[in-house]
Order: C-alpha cells, then sequence, then structure tokens
C-alpha cells in the first residue's frame, strides 16, 4: 500500500536480489542452519551471547553464598546496585577478583535463565560453538506464551470477522471483492493471498512481533534487565536473527518488509523518509525551473548589464588598504550575471513555496503516520516504557541511602536503650524498601541542578567554540587575503580570491566534520550526567542537544555570510578594523547571495558525501572486519571456520543495531539546508532528492547486511524528530524572509524601480545603490599606494552603500534612501512572515489530520461492533458460525481461516478468559 | 477539587441558598412531587410532552394504513424523508388536512413509544395534565437497562479496587489515610464520606448520567429519532428533570455539582470559565499596576510638559477648513496628560505580559482539562456521535432518486420487453437500498458548490456591511463636526467633540448590537445551506462563521481608530478629502491611543451590560413570562394551579436550554477586547473580571431556574472554541506589536531620545514631531477665515508629521526622519512579534500538557493492573476477596462497598459477561 515511488521500489529489489543472488541455494541452507533449536522444530527467537574466562574457580562457593544474600537484597532494590552504572561496577570489580566475578556472572546468568524459563521460554545452550571464548544462548517462545503477552501488550487479536477497507467506486470492484471472498478458503496461505481491501477486524500479530513479545518477557524476567545484564558484562551481546526465508517472502512489498521484519520503529522511520524523499521530488523540480528561469533572464537583467556595459565605467573605492587600488565596475561583470541566477524575483516565489511545501510535508506526514496507524493497528497502542533507567534509580539510591545515614543517628537516639542491632538494622532495611516501593524519593531540582548547570555551560561553551571557530575562520580569510594581496608574485594575486574562498570553505567543512562527533559525544555525556528518569526521556534530551549542537555547528557560517558578511565593512574613509589591522571582508559586487550559495552547496555536499555515506557504511565495515580479525585470532582454518558457522554466529560479527538516531538527525540536518536557506539556493531540493535516493538504498543494505537484526520496537510516531521538523520549518520562515529582504537585491531593486526610477524601469539601479567618496577624505596611511592606476587621478570613487555624498551638509550620514529602503525590507520580513504563517495555518486547517477514508473506515469498524452488539443484545443469534463456543487458543493458533461472518463476541471473550 | 476561587464559592452557595430559601418545607416536597411514577418508587429520568388538537378523526383507519407503507419505506432511509427539514414537513401539511396530521402524530408517537418500551424502559403517560392541551410521557430507565447502556457507551465500570490518588508527602498522611480506609465500611453512605484521596480504579458512572444514558437509547431506538419527532412536532419538547434534593446534596462542592447535575459538557464550560476569571485576576492586577504608574508619572512625562508649558506657544494649523483657525499647542495640553496614562513604557511591558498570559492560560486550560478527563474518568471517552444530520440525509436522499430516475430510464431500456412493473419497482428500490446502505452516494464536492459559494458571498457581503457601516460612523463623524463647526452659538462650537464623540460611539455601540442579532441568523442560515453531514460539523461550522462575523463586527471600528484614522490624513496644503468636500478627521494630540481607549472602553462595557447581563437574562424570564400567560388562558384559577403543578410541569414552562455557543462565544469575544488591545487600554483585564465575576452567577442561576434541565453531554474537551482562542491569541500577538509600534508614540519617542536628543533626554521631542507650514501653501479657499486670530498674523504653522520644512529642496516631502522612525517601528513589530512567539512556544514546551501528578496517577492505574495481571498469572491466587465469583449485576448495584482488594478480574469479567 505503501510505495508510491516505483523507482525506489526497484531499487530495493534490486539489492535484496544482489544479496539474494550472493548465497547459493547450498548457502541458503546453511544460513538457514542455526534458524532452530537442534531438534530442528522450534524457531530461535532470540539469542544472547557471553564470553567466559577460564579460571581456577576456587572460591565459588562462598562467593556463590555471598553472591546470593548480595542478590536478595539488590533484587528488592530492582538491582539498582548491579545496574548502578560504571562507578558501582568499578567498586565491584575493585572488590572481587576476575575468578569470583565471573563466577558471580555465571551465577546471575543460571539466574535470568531460570527466570526465563519460569516465564514460559525454552533455552538451548550451544557450549562448543565454533567461536572461541564465545557462547550461545539460543531462546525460543512458545505460541502459547506469545499469545499471552500479545494479549498483555495490548496487541490487537484477529477476529474472523472480515470488512472492506477501501471505498470501492464502481460495482464492478465490489463484485470483484466478492468473488474473492468466496474464493478465498481455497488458498491455502491466505494471508499472502489476501486481497488489499480486505482486512481483519483487528490484525493478528505478527511473526516479527515475536522477538518484540520475547524481548519483553525478558525485561519483565528481570524488569530492567537485560539492559543492566548487557551493561556489567553478564552477557555481551542480546539480538534476534536475521532471516533469509522471509526476506525472500516478503520481496513484493518493500515497506511491508520493513514493518515486519524490523518492526514499526524501523517501518516508520522508513515511511518518514520515503515520504520526505517523496515530497522532495516536486520541490527540486520547481528548484531546477526556479534556476533556469535564472539562467535564461539573465541577459535581460539590467543591473548586470549596465555592469557589464563599458560606457558605465564607474571608478570604484579599493577593496583593501594601501596594496590595493581603485578598480572599474565592469570587472565585476562576471560575478553580477552569476549572481542573478540565485538572486532573482523566482526566487522569493520559490522561499515561498518552500515554506508552504515544508508545512504540507508536516500535514501529509502526519497523515501518513494516521494511516500507518490504522493499517499497523497501532491505534490503541500506547507507549508503555516507563521503566526507570538504571543510572537514574542508581541516583535514587544514592539519595535515599544518605537520607537513610540521617534517619539512622535519630533512630539511634531512639532505639539507644535496645541493644539488638539486628532488629535495628531490619527496621531501618524496611525503611528503606518503603521508601522505594512508595517511590517518595526522587530526584528534584535541587538534586539536579548541579547537572542542570553543567549542562547550561557546556551547552553555551560549545556554541561559543562553533562561533569562535567560526571567526576563526574569518580572520584566517582577511589576514590570508591580506597576506597574499601584498606578495610580488601577479598570479598569486591574481587567484587570491579562489584560493582564500576554497581553502576557508574546506577548513570549514572539516572543522563542521570533526566538531560534529565531538558534539555527539558530548551530548551523550551531558545526558548522562543529567540522568533522565525513563529512557524515552533519555533519548529526546540527548536528541534534543545533539541537534541543538550539530545544528548551531552546520548553520552558524553559512548564517554570518548571510547576514553580517559585508554588513559590518564601515565605509571609505572609516572602515571597520579587527584588531586595529584587518578590514572585515566585503562581498563581491552582485550581493553576498553568491558567496552564501557556495558555502551552502560545499557544505551540503560535503557533508552528505563524506560523512553521511563514506561514514556510515565504510565504520560498520571496518569495524565488522575488526571484530572478525580479532576473533580470528583463533586456531583454526577461517574457511573452515567460515563453512560451519550458524546464522547466530554469523549475526554475532554484525555490528548492533545503535538505534535510528543518527540517521534521523541527518536527514534533519539535510531538512534544514532544503528550507533554512532555500531562497539562495534553489538547486538544495535536487541535491537532497539525489542524496536520499541513494541514502535509502544504502540504509537498507546497512540494516540487513552490516548491523545486528534489531528488536521489533513499537512506535506510534516519530516522537520528538516531528518537534524538531516543526521548529526547522518556523525559523525557515524567518530566515527565508530575512534572506529575501537582507541578503539578496530584491528589495532595493523594487523600491528604486517604483520609488526613485524616473522612467519606472531598472536603468539607472547601478548607479542608485553607489555612493560617492572624495578621495580627499582617505585616513592618513589607508589610502592606495598606486592612486593613478588608470592612468589618471582620481578624486570621486564610489562604493556600494546608502550614504549621503562628500558635498552635503552632512557627508556620509546613511542617506534617507537608506532608510527607505530599510522600511520596506523591514516591511516586507513583517508581511512574509505573516503570509506564510497564515497560509501555513490555512494549509493546516484545510488538510484533515486523519485521512478521511482512514477515519470512515475507523467508523465504519465502529459502527459494524455496534451493530453486532445491538444484534446480540436482542437475543436473536442468527449467526451460524460455530466458533462462538471455540476457545481463545484455537483463536490464536497460526493459521486464521477467514471464515465470512463472526462477532467480536469471540475476541472479547477470548479476552477475558485468556487473562484470567 | 475544583474552585480555588473562595470567592465564588460563596456566591454560588447564597445563590441556591437563596433559591432554596424561597422553597418552604411543604413546598419543597411539592416539587419533590413528580419526581416519580405514580408508584412513587420509580424515578422520572426524562420527560417528553406533545400536545394534542381534538379532531374528528373520520380517516383515521385509511390514513394510518398509508403511513404504515410510508413509514417502512422511510425506516429503511432512516426516516429520511420525516425528517428532512422544513421543504418536506411544508410539503406533508399541504398533503394532509390538520386532523390526519393529528392521526399521523399519534401513530408516531405510538410507534416510537413501542420502540422504547422495545429497549427495556419503563414509560407512564399523563394525560389528565393540569396544563391544557399539553400532555407527558415520563420516562424511567431501570437499573439494568442503564448498567447495559453505560457499558456500551463505555463508561468505565466500577472496580471495587481502591488506591490512593494523592501523592502524600508524610507518612501521617498515610496513616490517616489507612486508618479512614479502616473505618470506611462503618460508614453507611461510603460515595459521600469517600476520602478525597481515594479513587476508584475506574468510577461508576454516576446518577447524573442516567439522563444522558436514557437520551441515547432515545436515540438508539429511532437513530436521529428524538431530534426528527421534535422537528415535525410528534412531541414539542424532551427534557429531563430539574431535581432539588440533588441541588441540596451537593451544593458543598459547587463544581462537582455542575458536572453531576448538567454534564460534563457544561461541567467544561464552567471549569473554562473559572479558569479564565482565575487567570483574570493576576491580568487585571498587572493592568491596574500599570495604570497606576501611568498616574504617578504624569507629571514627569517631558513631552507633556512641554506642551503644557506656556512658553513653548506653538502655533498649529487648523484642523478644519475655512470655519476653524489656528490653535495653540498649549490647550492640547490635557489630552496630552491624559494619552500618558495610557502610553508609557510600562504599556509595552503590558501587552508582553498579556501575550504571555494568555499562552499560560491555553496552557493552564489543557493542564485543567486533561486533569478533569481524568477525575470525570473520560480518558478512554472518544465523540461517537457521528449520526448523519436529518438535513444531510435528506439532501443525500433526493440525489439518490434523481440519480434512479436516470437509471430508471436504462433500467427500463433494458428490461423492456418485461411488462412485470412490480418487480421493476422492487429492483428500483432494492438499488436505491444499497445505494444508501453502502453510503456511494454522498455529497460531493460538486454538489455543495452552490451551497459554499453563497457562503463566502455571503460572509463577504455581510463584512462589507460592517465596513461600510464603519466607514459610514466616520462620514457621520465628520459631516456633524463641519456642520457644528459652522453653528454661529459658541456654546455649540465649544461642546463640538464632545457631541460628535458621544453620539458617534453610541451610535457604533447599537449599530454593534444589532448587527450581532442578524449575523447569529445569517450564520445559522447560511450552516443549514451547508448541509454539514454530522452535528458536530454543523456546530464547528456555525460558530466559526458567527464567530467571524461577530468578531469584525465587534473590532473592525477600533481597528479603524487604532490604525486608519489619523494616518489618512493628508498635510496642510493637501488634505485629504471625502466625497471631494469632507477632510478625513484627524486624532487629537497626543496620538489616537486616547480614542481608541475609548472606543474600546464604550464598546466593551456596553456590549458586557447590555447584551450579555440585560439580555442574557431578561430574555428567557421574557420568554418564560409568555409561555406561561399563553398557557394561563385556560379556564380554572391560576393560584389553584400553581399549588397542584407538579415538577415536570414547572420545566415545561422554562425556556428550552439552546446550547453553549453564546456563552462561550460572549467570552471569547470578551478575550478578544482583552488581548487584542491591551496595549491601548490596560484596565480591560479588570472590567473582565468584574463582568466574570457576575456573569457565573448569573448563568448558573439562569441555568437553574431559567432554562429546563439540559440533557447530560458528555465532552471531552471544549472543541473549536479551543482553535479559536488560540487563533485570537495569535493575532492578539500582532496587533499589540503594531498598537505599540505604530498607534502609540513609544517608537517616535525612542528614537528621538537615541537618535536626534542633542543632550539625551525627552526635552524638544515635541518640536521635533512637528513639521513647518507656509500659511501661503494653503489651497485657495481652503485658508482659515479669520487667520489673524490671535492678534497677529500667521506665517508658518505647525502640524504633526515627519515632513521637510516648506524651505528644503523637496518641500513637504516625507523627511529622512521619517523613514528612519518607520524603520525602527517595522523592527520593533519584528523583534516583539518573534520574541513573544519563542516565549510562548517556550512556556508550550515548558508545561507540560497533562500534569505530573496526573501521569503519575495513570501510571501507577496502570501498574497496578500490571501487578495485578502477573501474580494471577502466576497462579499464585492469594486475593481472599469472595467476589471474584460474583457475577457482574452485583458490581452494578447502586450501592457499593469499598472492600479492600479486588482485582480488575472482576471488572473485565463483568465486561464480558454482561455484554454478550
Amino acid at each position: 500500500m505503501f510505495p508510491k515511488l516505483p523507482l525506489l521500489h526497484v531499487w530495493f529489489k534490486s539489492a535484496y536480489f544482489q544479496r539474494l543472488k550472493a548465497l547459493t541455494p547450498e548457502e541458503n541452507t546453511r544460513s538457514q542452519h542455526g534458524l532452530f533449536f537442534q531438534d530442528g522444530q522450534r524457531r530461535v527467537d532470540y539469542v544472547l551471547t557471553y564470553s567466559v574466562k577460564k579460571s581456577s574457580g576456587s572460591h565459588s562457593t562462598r562467593q556463590s553464598v555471598h553472591l546470593l544474600t548480595e542478590n536478595v537484597v539488590a533484587r528488592s532494590f530492582r538491582h539498582g546496585p548491579q545496574s548502578g552504572g560504571e562507578k558501582l561496577r568499578a567498586k565491584q570489580t575493585q572488590r572481587t577478583k576476575d575468578s569470583s566475578s565471573e563466577d558471580q556472572k555465571a551465577f546471575r546468568r543460571e539466574e535470568f535463565e531460570g527466570k526465563l524459563r519460569d516465564m514460559g521460554l525454552e533455552l538451548e545452550k550451544d557450549e562448543d560453538g565454533k567461536i572461541p571464548g564465545v557462547y550461545f544462548v539460543k531462546i525460543h517462545a512458545p505460541w502459547n506464551v506469545l499469545c499471552r503477552e500479545a494479549e498483555f501488550m495490548k496487541l490487537k487479536m484477529p477476529t474472523k470477522k472480515v470488512y472492506e477497507v477501501k471505498q470501492s467506486n464502481s460495482i464492478v470492484e465490489k463484485i470483484s471483492t466478492l468473488i474473492s471472498k468466496i474464493l478465498e478458503p481455497l488458498h491455502p496461505h491466505v494471508e499472502e493471498h489476501q486481497p488489499k481491501n480486505i482486512k481483519h477486524l483487528s490484525h493478528t500479530f505478527s511473526r516479527e512481533k515475536q522477538h518484540l513479545i520475547c524481548m519483553n518477557i525478558c525485561i519483565y524476567a528481570f524488569l530492567a534487565g537485560i539492559t543492566s545484564l548487557l551493561g556489567s558484562g553478564v552477557y555481551t551481546a542480546a539480538y534476534p536473527l536475521h532471516d533469509v526465508s522471509i526476506q525472500i517472502c516478503v520481496i513484493k512489498m518493500i515497506f511491508y518488509l520493513f514493518r515486519k521484519y524490523f518492526g514499526e520503529k524501523i517501518g516508520l522511520y522508513f515511511a518518514w523518509l520515503g515520504l520526505y524523499t517523496q515530497m522532495l521530488i516536486p520541490a527540486s523540480l520547481v528548484g531546477v525551473i526556479v534556476f533556469l528561469y535564472g539562467c535564461a533572464t539573465v541577459d535581460d537583467n539590467i543591473p548586470s548589464m549596465e555592469i557589464c556595459h563599458p560606457r558605465n565605467n564607474i571608478t570604484m573605492c579599493p577593496l583593501c588598504d594601501r596594496v590595493c587600488s581603485y578598480w572599474k565596475l565592469s570587472t565585476a561583470c562576471g560575478t553580477a550575471r552569476a549572481s542573478h541566477l540565485f538572486d532573482n524575483p523566482a526566487t522569493v516565489f520559490f522561499s515561498i513555496f518552500m515554506a508552504l511545501w515544508a508545512a504540507m510535508f508536516m500535514e501529509h506526514w502526519k497523515r501518513r503516520q494516521m494511516r500507518l496507524n490504522y493499517e499497523w493497528d497501532l491505534t490503541g497502542f500506547e507507549d508503555e516504557e516507563d521503566h526507570p533507567r538504571a543510572e537514574y534509580e542508581f541516583k535514587v539510591m544514592q539519595k535515599s541511602l544518605r537520607k537513610r545515614q540521617k534517619s539512622q543517628d535519630k533512630v539511634n537516639t531512639v532505639y539507644a536503650v535496645h541493644e539488638n542491632l539486628s532488629s535495628l538494622k531490619l527496621l531501618n532495611f524496611f525503611y528503606c524498601f518503603i521508601i522505594y516501593l512508595f517511590q517518595i524519593e526522587k530526584l528534584t531540582f535541587q538534586d539536579r541542578l548541579p547537572a542542570y548547570m553543567t549542562n547550561i555551560v557546556m551547552m553555551l561553551l560549545m556554541i561559543g567554540v562553533t562561533f569562535a571557530i567560526v571567526f576563526g575562520v574569518i580572520l584566517y580569510r582577511i589576514s590570508t587575503k591580506a597576506a597574499l594581496h601584498m606578495s610580488s608574485s601577479l598570479i598569486t594575486r591574481n587567484h587570491v580570491q579562489l584560493t582564500v574562498k576554497t581553502t576557508a570553505a574546506i577548513i570549514n567543512l572539516v572543522v563542521i566534520l570533526i566538531l560534529d562527533e565531538v558534539y555527539g559525544a558530548v551530548a551523550r555525556w551531558l545526558t548522562v550526567l543529567e540522568a533522565p528518569k525513563t529512557d524515552k526521556s533519555f533519548e529526546e534530551r540527548l536528541i534534543f542537544k545533539t541537534f541543538i549542537l550539530k545544528f548551531v555547528n552546520a548553520f552558524s557560517p553559512i548564517i554570518y555570510i548571510a547576514f553580517f558578511r559585508g554588513r559590518l565593512v564601515g565605509r571609505p574613509g572609516s572602515y571597520l578594523y579587527v584588531f586595529d589591522s584587518y578590514r572585515m571582508e566585503e562581498c563581491a559586487h552582485g550581493g553576498c547571495l553568491m558567496e552564501l550559495c557556495i558555502q551552502l552547496s560545499i557544505t551540503m555536499l560535503g557533508k552528505q558525501l563524506i560523512q553521511n555515506n563514506l561514514f556510515e557504511i565504510g565504520i560498520p565495515k571496518l569495524k565488522k572486519l575488526i571484530r572478525y580479525i580479532r576473533s580470528k585470532q583463533g586456531a583454526f582454518q577461517e574457511e573452515e571456520r567460515q563453512k560451519k558457522l550458524t546464522r547466530y554466529e554469523t549475526d554475532h560479527f554484525l555490528e548492533p543495531f545503535g538505534g535510528l538516531t543518527p540517521e534521523y538527525m541527518e536527514m534533519i540536518i539535510q531538512f534544514g539546508f532544503v528550507t533554512l536557506f532555500v531562497a539562495s539556493f534553489p538547486l538544495a531540493p535536487l541535491f537532497a532528492l539525489l542524496n536520499n535516493i541513494i541514502e535509502i538504498r544504502l540504509d537498507a543494505k546497512k540494516f540487513v547486511t552490516e548491523l545486528r537484526r534489531p528488536v521489533a520496537a513499537r512506535a506510534k510516531d516519530i516522537g520528538i524528530w516531528y518537534n524538531i521538523l516543526r521548529g526547522v520549518a518556523k525559523v525557515a520562515v524567518i530566515i527565508n524572509a530575512f534572506v529575501i529582504s537582507f541578503t539578496s537585491d530584491f528589495i532595493p531593486r523594487m523600491v528604486y524601480q517604483y520609488m526613485y526610477s524616473p522612467d519606472g524601469s531598472m536603468h539607472g539601479f547601478v548607479n542608485h545603490t553607489l555612493s560617492y567618496f572624495n578621495v580627499s577624505h582617505f585616513q592618513d596611511g589607508k589610502e592606495p599606494m598606486d592612486p593613478s592606476h588608470f592612468g589618471y587621478p582620481v578624486v570621486i570613487c564610489r562604493y556600494k552603500d546608502y550614504r549621503e555624498p562628500p558635498w552635503s551638509n552632512t557627508p556620509y550620514e546613511l542617506s534617507k534612501e537608506f532608510w527607505a529602503v530599510l522600511a520596506v525590507r523591514l516591511a516586507f520580513v513583517i508581511v512574509f512572515q505573516n503570509v506564510v504563517m497564515l497560509m501555513n495555518d490555512i494549509v493546516d486547517w484545510l488538510i484533515p489530520d486523519i485521512p478521511k477514508d482512514i477515519s470512515l473506515q475507523i467508523h465504519k469498524e465502529k459502527i459494524l461492533l455496534v451493530e453486532l452488539f445491538m444484534k446480540e443484545e436482542q437475543g436473536k443469534s442468527y449467526i451460524i458460525d460455530s466458533s462462538t463456543s471455540a476457545d481463545g487458543k484455537e483463536n490464536c493458533s497460526k493459521h486464521n481461516n477467514n471464515s465470512k461472518v463472526a462477532p467480536p463476541r469471540s475476541r472479547r471473550h477470548t479476552n477475558s478468559t485468556k487473562s484470567f
């Protein structure tokens, strides 16, 4: 139902077939080997691995007794101590020796596995693996356990009631549906041949959710168990297995595949990426048209014609002190023409278009999400994973221990008469337990204040570092330019601009790439320091911080060029100097838009090519290689082992799945490039589109071949990313308004045409924007060394600004034109911002959040239920289906035959009888 | 748990006790009379009334047969024809005579009542009522029916599991709770004595929901039944009864009362109004402080000091042509001083404060709503009332009939060989039925296009009318002023300003009041024309249209004064004329802010006093009187009857409840006054607060004494009103930005102080804002008749504008100062808007939508369920409660004894066994 992008479809297919082709039939069976227990019947749903260093194991008995007591206490605190982060672990390792630590681990493994067995899971250990030192625990969840858990997790259970999904418009379709319905029982594998417009009143939970459910059981078995066990090294890895057979089966519906294979969370990411890429197609189309319009009209552009015309040979003031001389405006012809490509009226239209595009994208995503929620039966699903994180619990524990210490003193005075210390201890323990149980103890604002302060300070520091680096690059540019200008070599001087710009842009890019990695680490450290309560909160805070830092990092050089460069220059005779010696840099004639455009394209392309694709694919491959080489140190032949490796062993060499954050982050930053400065770079959507087409492919490949299969996680939405997208889209409106009105020459041109032009045309615009300067007013030592460069002494030179001429009463003051243009610029910003915001609101209002067909279907489902209920209520049980008396287990059977009419009764009945 | 406003509490109490005092004990019993069936046991849950005109009843037999067939057809179309609006009804009345219409009504009543009995309701007819021609059908819903329906409506059912609600902070509280828990079984009426911090895992549905459930059954019995039956006059009224005993019982908790007594929808309105009023307290406090700051600093204000100082005796240009002469600026001293009250730096602070206040209000309301949803157990509730409206169904029917007509022609050609017409008819009918059943037929955009076009045209027309009236009032003001200026009487001329302003403001107010009524009717008509599908959609569209019209009506004169008045004046020597003869009006010196303030206060106070309070209370009283007088035409003594009247008869004389729209609308318009122009009128929140304190009281009184008891409707939120509030708050930011920067003198003062003032003080500001005019440049015939008014000939006069002096190169052109001030004004708008929007977003982000304690409690509920589930799952049934074997009916019994521990099992079990 999903991919309306046939191109992507084809790519995916090819990617998969490629992968499948690589496996000969024999290999295929081999990789299937290891998918089942030794009996060949029970499927491996989940794998835990651990490594054991062989040791003497002398103190084992005493140690295990000690551990037992420790464990009891610990368990009552939900394993606070064991899972309490590195500090405690460090202490533990200090206290106990290596061997005893191994024993302890073995004990905890045994305990955990016992719990799993209690939960009804079946385990098989693989102690004679081919990888030395690595042991596997294969877990199988029997069907009845899955059923129970599925119900518990509120995965919707199937009813046999089938109803139509699509609002069919013709009788023909209806009839065909009817026929297919009638023929249905003839198909053996109903699920695969099921017509698209038939939907069970509620879906059965799919095979793929097994991993999720299995994971869930593990978690419940030991509460926040697995994570902390992995953290403390009791187990080294936990993952479900890749399954080639399913990969083959579901290739036909690529998107379906993703959801089924990886779970809803990753499915949503691909759905989002798909929609984004789809939406980029019209945007890049319009962008290309706008660019082509610029190309086509470049010869009709009067200002650039005037600049290029040799008759208008205006003498300009020097671009640097002393070494530079006066120059003719006609030499700026090239840049003037080039800047027209990005600075023409179509750009204004395009940035309004892109603002609306962003709003449309948000709305469409809301709808798509709603549709997917419906199709994936997530409408009733709520996030429930609020288990406090281990770090948080550890901190709370520390706090309550401190409190206990205080209260102990009090208790001591009260119970001073008693000598029975053990009862006192018991009391203490009881008190602590009560505190924990009622969660009276929690981290207050006061407790968190130091972490918050560190956060704020570090964030500001990091942002400061970014700004400092931007300023450093500016200084580099200014000083290098000055140095190169002074060079005696003519060739060097001629290539000044090119050399400086290129090196500066590359420096910028490299700095951005390095800082991106640093900031990622800093953000994580800061979030750990903050100790958020739940995993969800941790993730959100981490994402937020990372986003802020990376965003500032990526965009601050661009913002400098767009809004500050060329504006803080001063004027001839009173230039602005940095460190008293370097003049601030100016833009080339024709506005800074051109330079903004260059910087944007370099940053965007560089980031995408190097960071996203090279890093993303290269690093997992590298890590896989390293892991492989490391394990190769074992004795026997590599070739030999390769052949004998089972599926779970192969998967063990893959990089663990690290979450979707980097994928989303990359796309959001790209979204920023596409929307924020689109007024200056209409080709950005095209570049983004090209990147994404490769990106989806690489991501898909990475997820199936380079990473361990992730646990299928459920999610209803893309979470905080949606808010960040909204934020970016909002900021984009304001930034685009400012780019158009301040960076581009659009407003000055309009003002000239309608307020000052004698004949209403653009003729004379260039002259109007240039102010006069009397060269005798140069500061001492700043005048050009070669004043008669053109063969005649220059008396008046021109510079780009709106200032009074030397002969006015107030020479070099800002002129009336300056204020008029400024007023119009600001008015444009207000109008643009409010019009676009209003249009966004209208788009928001016009496009309903829930697609009409989905809301109709939901309504229909309800009505069906109501009708069935009404019928049943009146005691007219004319329902001929015999399954009403069947008990829930049948309902849970893998093969669901789509018999025609069955009331939801069986479902609800199942619900109650199964759960109790 | 609600009212944190002790004052309101007291008022309510007094209002109620007043009402109760009026009833002597004997009276009290009398009004209780009629609350039960004749047996005195079964309570009257709902009353239907109908009127019968005695007639011959001759054709009854034939007629009823005819009706029977008609009814069968009609029923298959869900009573489209009968309920199909006025057109069809008109046709029906044309076709059948009065008497047969009575028969038909009687038949439909019988049918409907039969249906009700089928649904399990118990009916009692009261044919010998004391009101001639009015008959009552009393409906009682037995407990088992209520139970069934409650479950069907997903009203949460009770569990016996009790848990703590409040996060208690001390052990003491815990212990006291424990004690009260232990003592609980001793209290006979648990529900009333229940401690506040105990909550059932799910609430029982309350007594008051009986009406809702009863209403629901009625609706299901005949689908969109009751509404259409009421519409076609089969019944004349349908209402539940007021219940004095409950009123007495629950006075202690006023808010609880409202929800219990009127249902969640009205409860939400009062909760909203309560929060709004609460929030107005700080706003009006700050407003008063700002106003007092203005009063305190009026003597330190340099510009007004300069104006008032006799030394600065500036000669101003005349305010009107010919008849007016030059005037001295010092005569404007009074207005200059007065305008400082509303135009000082504190105003800027106040409007930022109010923008944030509005954001806080929205956020708080979201939280309050969430809390109420939780406390009222609405978290799982979804709106389900999507029954298509009768008008919509009628239109769809018409459309399908037209289609049938077309297809009939086709069918005729196909079946031409057959002569069997009846089978053809059957086929036709079947086709129509199929179409209806599958809802293939619906109103497409094309069908609705005429209605949409009418809507747009009419809306634009109405808005045009408003603008025309505003313009008319302007003309009135200009022309009257001119006429009065020409008057020979000195007294008349001296009172020109006062007379004109007062009359104009009154005219404006009267026009607003009249148009408000007209627009309400127009909006309703337009919405009926649009034929929205559902009642909800109808209500939303109606509200939206009414809001737009009333908003434009209320605010267009104010917007004119704020942004246009005094701006379109032209300049001396080249004034702007309306109809070539009337000069556009200027503001008094000191800005238009003063006039804006006057207009605002008159409109706001006038609207509130006259429209809201007088109309709202007066009209129901009047209607009640009329209805009473009309029924008084019966023969016997009024006194006699009064005594014998039962509750349901008394209620019959009350005005039916007309929905909450007018109440909300009034408050939203007030919210507009409070937020939109708050920069010019800091006392608005105070006036609003005073009004609301009276308003809540009057509303409450009206709802209990002047209106029939409304059916308790459920609602999760305040619906479209929230969106409208958000919209108003958004617009308020922009309007306040413009008021501060354009209407007030704040920006010119700042610009003068920091850009032009020689000493950085405000001295010379007045002179700076005044331009020079050479009186010889007056147009012919426009110069003052009395140029030597002051005893000397005036050569140069001054006027308020930033223009070049007569002696510059470009005389009377806009000066550089004008553009500079304009640029700063616009910059201020941008900064203000974005800063406030950012702050709003931060407020939005900082305040979580779900209060922490509520989310904790929801989480706790979940955990409790999970734990119980886990325990049960492990087969350790140590639950000692014997109620597990009890069946659901016991659970539904009125007295729920809060025995300690019981698993949710009983609830879920109940759920399944009861419903099937």
